[in-house]
């Protein structure tokens, strides 16, 4: 298997709801430094995974749509606590969306699976790794 | 399938015997930076895999019995190689019998693997990955 | 000269003002890992700078007073962007207040310089040195 | 399942061909930092899965095979594009090769996977990992 | 003291010319991680040293002018040693000329120093650092 | 002025005398990540510092000789506490010693200032710098 990683940031406001998180009840932030592996058994004609350009374009473009955001506000977020295992998977899904409208280009349709990592601190972070065609 | 990663630290000194670790059979140390990486299928009702907060306090106790120690003086590891990656399985092993007493919260239960790396230097690591479940 | 330098982090919600801000004028938020670098000509009688142990504790302390906060609320950064470079201050000023209260051990009366530094992200961090002594 | 990690880096110039990689069809160059992470089921009877000074060894002179060299001009290479992914496989291949050869030791042979990573900059990597025994 | 850091990266071909450089004298390249770093002594009025994004911008296009090229073709590096100590001079020399020319903003005069810091992998860097007005 | 840092790794025990050191009075033991920056006003002929390669060598060298060591046998450290802020000094002399013997080349002479820094974990570390020609 083969796989290619490329890394991004997300700088967020967000609180959670839950006895569970403590002071993190409170609204909060976090930047999340977001890596984003994708695989695939062979390598296309060029040698490639997938183009490490349009990876990363398509990452930043995904981001795009948080950054700079309170979650609390998103309504497709509503009534769910934005942890950072969830955000792992709301990234997974846009890139998912973004492979089926070609953004990576047609090689990407090989991609097998995809894992989403998401750095909150110097010592901690969360991912979501799925199939390509897993949806919620 | 999601993760959460935790990350804490430990200091200790040891010694190895065997001629195939030359200089290393003599009495030194190591400062070995922990990551902790529990999985499990699908995110508890309040969005999470395991508080990370709790994760990092468990860590945390596993490591303080081992912290500032000569191991070649602990009389669980008498007769033993205390490599890096007998280390991490220690530390795994630690990890499930905290899960077992419920230290890491109800919804620790869930979690189906854990994969535990300690990294000697900037330049070496090593992991023990197993299920929750296994032990020696 | 020597230096001994610890790390945490903190996560806060904040938004700017000032056009030159752009998105970032919006509610968001951060993790800002933090490092704290205490500098002084020598060593003292144990041959250290100042304890570790102390200067971790003592940082931890400034950092549990923003932690989980949105700064927009703090009465005491009313009217002022909480800019990374500002809050390196902030956190500079903290610390030496803690030396002043002894919270880092008769020996950090020696400490001549300090240096905190701020990071935001992967890709961007911010710090602000001084003089012990110098104060805003 | 237990791993262990080395960590080297090489140094070469390169050019690829073919309309996906932009400005990178020009001769360019390229750090890769690798990390080399050899897998078994159990420990041997010395409490390791190899020895991490002959791995490391191992991984120097692979490396020494393309350091400091135009990759285009490599015939072994002739018209292929020596992407990070391809390259990931090259040393994978010639470690499977130095294992066969007795370079990392008699327990080497237990030794069920392997996975390359390149690290090409701080924000973009690639890797193959495949079973001991499987080959181009 | 304040600063800011921002971080980019550029991969490059070149040879070195004198027998110090040993192998290095072949054709090779190199990925620089590329962190600049600016210094002035107060902040301006939005509680900045500079505008991160405009320092962001302005390093990426210096780098641009670098990026994918074999340096031993570049006119203005003729005769000269491309060693990661003078291109971190070259980057310090190409900002200084973006400051005069506004691209970093009017309180980008303020700067009164710059460390630029080339990573030439996981184990070796090199810096520059000037007064701003300084040149060669 | 013009710096170079290499970085390589040493792994110890010793043990702290001392109210202030708590359980590390115990005997224990650390991996030191270790950076020499080596700093000079101008580059040489060749465009360099110092050879990275040197350099890289004289360090290895340096910690060559506490490599896999009880620091609380070694008679030159007798009656000193072996910290961190303390084995970077140590480092530090043997590096201007090396230079004196000619290790680093001739060009090493040019070399102002030396900062050695240790790190300890992922959260603490400790450095000495000196001027080239400063002895304890």
């Amino acid at each position: 298997m083969y796989g290619v990683t490329v890394r991004d940031h997300v700088m967020i406001a967000h609180s959670f709801k839950g006895q569970v998180f403590g002071p993190a009840q409170r609204l909060h932030g976090a930047t999340y430094v977001v890596d984003v592996e994708l695989m695939r058994a062979d390598l296309d004609a060029d040698g490639i995974v997938v183009d490490i350009g349009r990876a990363s374009e398509a990452l930043r473009l995904v981001l795009a749509d948080l950054n700079y955001r309170n979650l609390d506000d998103v309504p497709a977020f509503s009534g769910r606590n934005t942890t950072t295992e969830f955000l792992a998977r709301v990234v997974f899904d846009a890139l998912l969306a973004a492979i089926g409208r070609g953004e990576l280009g047609p090689g990407a349709n090989a991609v097998e699976r995809i894992r989403v990592t998401l750095h909150e601190s110097h010592v901690a972070s969360a991912w979501f790794e799925g199939r390509v065609g897993e949806r919620p």
